[in-house]
């Protein structure tokens, strides 16, 4: 055996591994003992237990319903997908909430993604998406608006992009995804109401039309401690 | 517009926005402002910096070089498939290195996982991959051990356990992948010389063979701030 690495573990990940063995035990929304009753048991410190909670809160274990802590629910499970996740989210009861439009002109990094010359207009949407009332994920799409006239007041936000570009004659080709993990900036974490030391991930998409022009510039960021992705895959 | 929430920005998360900028312009290598010249940049203390140097480590976008701080190159791009992640990583210079056998029994949640009764005996690889002698990935495959007799003094481990598979009439029939995001515990964060904050990718795998029946479970932990997966998806 060769990985017998001895970390220096520290004592609130001593408790972690502790509590994480205790939840195995429990089911979701159960109450969670309170910090100074664990404090006790393990006799250690309430700024020890602070830091273990803390963590498997991140990790999305348990989860703070006003001023209780519960064993936090499984995580929503998204297929990776070409289809709109509007619309597969839908039928997870995931809705779009919140949303914004922004005029803008392409700067040489967007030029590049989305096939235009720098200055050319390019229209950016917005949409914080909810589950039982539970922000979950920061949906950003930019455009190259000359592609996309009238969508502003047209578009429906709370309903499919994707339905929107298929009444509009536009089929989707391809899409090239890249999946990143990372942590929230400080807007991302208000909009999300996350500890801006939650992990998130990062989904990057660019989709193309059967002609292999491009469709959309796509950021989507999702809680981690509230979401998983999912595929299952056959050999060719 | 309904997304000006007014984030309350910590004096830190403004410096990292702006080294963000200033990253833009350098490419990968090129050597960091030191610590004490951006605090005198930016009239901030050093802690501040320290801050948003820290986050900017944990998200892949710096790198520690002995004493220097230098760009971070782009993140390891890995394509998800069915396919041997061993086989796929070694064509990107990516090798296993460090490992360990282990012989252990199911438990009623790892019986289930396998479909063992409780107490049947399970044989259990860990491997470490690194990449230009960086520890990138710990991946820990459980298997059914009656299935596999002798693996452990046949299997040369730096080599593909699904080639393996394959030499023993074991074809795949499907995959089915959970992509989740972690923090890495203390054996884990020391195994792969990250930082504990470091958000990770962990990729659970069930695979099964032609027939249905398991072959593995396996729960691959790769360092979120080194690697992104990459898809290419098309419609039916």
């Amino acid at each position: 055996m060769d990985l017998s690495e001895r970390p220096r573990v520290l004592k609130h990940q001593v408790v972690r591994s502790r509590l994480e063995e205790l939840l195995e035990d429990l089911v979701e929304v159960d109450p969670f003992p309170a910090e100074c009753e664990l404090a006790e048991s393990f006799s250690v410190s309430r700024e020890t237990i602070r830091q273990a909670l803390r963590e498997l809160l991140l990790d999305g274990r348990i989860e703070r319903r006003r001023r209780m802590t519960v064993v936090a629910g499984p995580k929503i499970l998204q297929p990776l997908s070409i289809d709109s996740y509007t619309e597969a989210a839908r039928e997870r009861g995931m809705e779009a909430g919140r949303f914004g439009w922004t005029h803008m002109t392409a700067d040489a990094w967007l030029a590049e993604r989305l096939a235009l010359s720098v200055g050319d207009p390019v229209l950016q949407l917005e949409r914080v998406f909810t589950t039982a009332g539970v922000r979950i994920g920061l949906d950003t799409t930019r455009l190259p608006a000359h592609r996309y006239p009238d969508l502003e007041p047209d578009f429906e936000v709370s309903s499919s992009l994707y339905a929107e570009f298929a009444r509009r004659g536009i089929n989707f080709g391809r899409t090239e995804d890249t999946i990143e993990t990372a942590l929230p900036d400080a807007r991302e974490a208000a909009l999300l109401h996350v500890d801006a030391r939650t992990p998130m991930f990062v989904l990057k998409r660019q989709s193309y039309d059967e002609h292999g022009v491009l469709i959309e510039f796509r950021r989507s960021l999702y809680r981690g401690d509230r979401m998983a992705f999912t595929q299952t895959m056959y050999p060719d």
